[in-house]
């Protein structure tokens, strides 16, 4: 056992720190003021930084493999947890953001050599960007089984009818492709129902409706969060990924890394929580001592660090035993990050927003805009009950005969 | 002891909650639609209803007294929690709308004849609004003898320079007057330092310079919270409120109502939100089973009901207490529920997002902007650790020799 | 609305307080240190506490009608909350002890003639004790269904054959009469299956087993909670309560009443606890502060203040309910503060120990038996978690179409 | 980075655990049984595991060094989980139990040649018991200057004076000496102040006074926890252990390892915990389902896995850090062990009682004892909110200037 990074992290830590000090952090006013005219994608100055972090070899760091930067689950973790710090413009900057992130993993893994040239490849090179239209507006989408959206084959086409929300990225023009999970087969066993077909922007029958707010968020500089229509959408059938019935499956292999990269960045956004919530405290007095005198709040600051510090060797054992003993054998620990980690880096966000005072709600601090964002994460990939009782059940079972 | 309703309640909540039922809900829609577009102000349909609400007796409900209702506050106060149900447009409609209820009552007891006349008036005749400036940017103003704003005398005029943020209803153009906390005398014992004086809208070297966030949302509807910035503002002396060192006197004799109509407006807010909860519930299913018949809902629905039944009888204890031995004898109990009931309510709507899924956090339910709106109340007024902190001294007190 | 003491409230609270100062507080050391030696009863000096109270007129306080003291639940309420502050000695010295209260309730209402002259009158008169035999252990007997004593006719006798525990009281040799809870008729709807019968301290086959311990407590004093097996135990068919088929019902007429003293007696126990941790946090210092200075400590006698407030309206008001229309119209309200009030003391007394450092812990301070108590009260009568989904459902079901 | 064991560890891990199956586990009743007639001392049997754990190579494992078993702290650490899932009697037979753990450590490190041979030998061969006397009765002693004890040089003599308690195994008759803490030099730098002398069972004018219980437990198996008084005990001066004026340093010398020995075994008892949860909660049914369908009972069961494995994880990177860069460096991780560990654990617990019914608070189930035990850890070596506000000034540290 060992809780040292190896060569290649640490080296890839330093780089990564000098480009958030010199390149990220004084970006993030321009970033904010510029985001304000953009409309639904990034401000013009992101472009800037994608050529530097790509100069800097800071680029596809979250992909293995010969297409990406080739490096473990436990070799990325640290670095994701360095974005977090600045999540909006660091992962973007890098081509490591969601959820073109996992859009990419898949069509490394499963797409055809056409779907790879065709998407993979402007993916890689950040010259597009991409969507994955999974949740749905009418049922409850954390079970794959009640998917309405249809995929009928129809001679060379899969004809697509349904309705998705909360598409993140989608009303960015510049999305080129969704990938669109529907029922293939709703007679199949339930986890052989459900395809994913690529849908490109501008098939005709595919409305990018409006976009849905998180709290009185729109999230346009990330392309926002769209509710999209599918009313005889039509697609070669070469469009397909992987095979028919392959949806499920295509979509829990999604899932693994991209916890783990949500998870780490959490703890980054958590770590700079504290830090602002430190420096506030020592700057401000209220009744004759400074705010971080007062002993409700220091018993927040330790808390925060004591949960930071569990929950990051919490994530990065997952990461190991990705790594080592592959998902299917990290199954209880990719759920437990997802459990645990929202829930307290919500709580250390509340904290460090209590002690801005009103200002720590507002715009002038990037506080109540994480807040909102990891508060989307109690529902992302199923909401944090759903998973409880998924590894309450494996818990118990090793008590059954 | 007893725990029933007066006949004067029992009659006006039955005439409230017709208007709520006939003319409030089925308004919300299109207030939302017709908010889109309407600027730092009401959308239009809202006087339609205020005068609709007139018609039916239901206006300044929350003025004791003559010029109002002269309802006691224990009476108001369940009038408060059935507005609290839809609160943007209720308490609105039946001009019982913060700030402008607190700045009438202060009016009603400090305001000098031509106060009363030129401003008070119109206020209760639901004509104008106005705005109450006492949060700084630059201070924890939670302690009042932190606050910076200068109001120098100088000849027959005040001249007022300072800086506030957070002003409710500034934005509105309809917002005729700001109430603005300074300090007349910074040498005077701290309690005596501060006054309050009348801005009106116009006034040169006043400029309502940008309305601030709450997660996300400008609440424009309402006017918005304004950054104000005051550069040698020049009022006459008359614009005085009350006498010179009288501010901190008032903003306490402000507070105590305020807190009855806040706490009571959101435990209308829980029921609605326990009822979508339940709503949902019952209508969404996973895996087999109703949302509903899954324990751990099940757990947060009783959660819900049993801490709103303390929270309602602990504020209309409050409001008993106030009208029986006022203020002062009240003074526990009015901070207890400033401490109880957004952190109560803040779960209960978290919950009720829960259930909701994605959808909860977004504009097409209206469970996320009510818990935005219940988490800046936990420090409007002062943060919840500083009355904690307070209330136990006060405790505390009752030991020591 | 009015949250007023009536007279005869005010006036007895006067009395009791009284006996509290004189009599009861100064006796609590004599009492732990006779208790030591007194074996499985009340140490001797609580015969002459019986006869003060009853001089005092402070004698079945608990009881309503002719047979007791004729008080309102409302009225009884606040009484019980007095003798929380100690409660061992004063439920016991003033005949107000559980369970002997539901037992002569139950007897009172139920009980044929001979049943209330053999065992109601001595127990009015405090010379006997009794126990209530419900909960088993091989079983969850929460649910009535499960329970597994069968009580069956043979000719004029019934015959008991069954197993219990935590028979409170028990192992006093005093403890005159066993009121028995089994089924005489498993093949009956469900709540029609159980009946009561009383089985006389000594009757052949009834087996006084052992003392079972809460934490480390054995509860001496109390008379224990034993453990009782049953084995071919017969009594006269006139030792049934009530009507074969009625022990579910008569069961649940029990509860309301006996909820409503246990959670005032609670929040009496809570109140004692805040006087406590208020003291010794002024007495003792670390680092330079006392401990009453601690911003965390203020916080902990702050929460504490604002739970018991609320807490306390809500019994009062389902005493009041229980009052006016009867338990099951105050079935939402008995089912809240069973499940709000052992759980807000917990975390009270908790805080109190912690405030006390080791000593807290010990035999030296009421604080960690009295968390013991309070801790048993959250399966007393069933677990707060089946009286959650109990109330949930009721929720649910406003909705249900 | 790496989380696995390495091959020692694996081994004793194997070997540990066979004996925990073989001769730990099966013992556990007869040790219960025997207990109860024992007296202050552990029951008889124990000395038969102890000759078998020696005989399998399982004994001294916590002392590193050659008087030791030679492992280091991250070696050691799994083992103490393992005996957590039966301390009273593991640790005992192993000759890991605290205090002498301590006490032995800290004599192979301060102890003088003939200090060794006298105490640490018969420890280390377990034919002796110690005890550590650093609480007091009448101060807040988590603040090292506090202490009130004296020990006053008189010729070649030490005299001590003062009062100790909760001094845990002084009631073993067979404890046959303390190392007691107190203040040698009241006037030098505070923490110079304090020193450590060997005090041998019987030296006059030491008394050992009464067992101080722990919510009703006496712990007597263990030596209990005794209150001392020292009237004029005199000793050596060659009883010092190191230098006058270094106690406090010593004594925080001692507390790393305990940590992590404390916090391992804490672990162990919650994974117990989960264990009889899970069984208790497959076995029983009410209302047609067990109680492991429950869903609160399966989020209880979840989150105890999610938190018990981020302190496992938290605690083991304590060991190494402990080991790579010493006590110093992992300040913060050992107090953020010591605020975490007791505080999730007691929440196992307190579920794992829940789920058990009344059975979980009494002696037939090891969870109410254990859950004692794990609470008076919210205490010992100083409350949790002393180390909190520690850790949050080193955390605000890093931004002062």
């Amino acid at each position: 056992m060992n809780f040292g990074f190896d060569d290649t992290t640490a080296e890839l830590r330093a780089r990564l720190l000098a480009f958030m000090d010199e390149c990220v952090l004084p970006a993030e006013r321009a970033y904010e003021e510029q985001t304000a005219t953009s409309g639904w994608g990034p401000p013009p100055l992101l472009e800037d930084l994608k050529g530097e972090a790509r100069k800097r070899g800071l680029w596809n760091l979250f992909l293995p493999g010969e297409e990406g930067a080739g490096l473990t689950n436990l070799q990325y973790a640290p670095l994701a947890e360095i974005m977090g710090r600045s999540p909006s413009i660091a992962a973007s900057a890098t081509n490591c953001a969601a959820p073109d992130t996992g859009n990419m993993e898949l069509l490394a893994q499963f797409g055809s050599e056409w779907q790879r040239k065709e998407y993979l490849e402007p993916l890689l090179n950040g010259e597009i960007r991409s969507a994955f239209a999974m949740t749905e507006p009418d049922v409850a989408s954390s079970d794959a089984t009640n998917i309405s959206t249809s995929i009928v084959r129809d001679g060379g086409e899969y004809v697509i009818n349904g309705r998705k929300w909360f598409i993140t990225g989608a009303m960015n023009p510049n999305c080129k492709v969704l990938i669109v999970m529907g029922k293939t087969d709703p007679e199949a066993p339930s986890h052989r129902q459900q395809s994913m077909v690529l849908v490109p922007r501008g098939t005709p029958g595919l409305t990018i409706k409006r976009g849905m707010k998180v709290f009185g968020y729109d999230d346009a500089s990330h392309g926002g969060h769209a509710e999209v229509v599918f009313e005889d959408v039509r697609v070669p059938v070469d469009h397909l990924i992987g095979e028919e019935g392959g949806g499920f499956a295509i979509a829990q292999a999604r899932l693994g890394p991209g916890r783990i990269h949500h998870c780490m960045r959490l703890i980054g956004a958590a770590e700079r929580a504290v830090e602002l919530m430190c420096r506030r405290a020592l700057s401000r007095s209220t009744f004759g001592k400074t705010i971080a005198q007062q002993g409700v709040v220091q018993d927040w600051i330790a808390e925060s660090r004591v949960r930071i510090e569990q929950l990051r060797l919490l994530v990065l054992k997952t990461a190991w035993l990705m790594d080592t003993v592959g998902n299917r054998g990290a199954h209880t620990e990719i759920q437990a990050i997802k459990i645990a980690t929202p829930a307290a880096v919500e709580w250390i966000l509340d904290k460090a927003i209590q002690v801005h005072g009103a200002g720590g709600l507002s715009q002038d601090f990037p506080l109540a805009g994480a807040w909102a964002g990891v508060r989307s994460l109690r529902f992302a990939d199923g909401p944090d009950e759903v998973h409880k009782r998924s590894l309450a059940y494996r818990e118990l079972k090793k008590y059954m005969d």
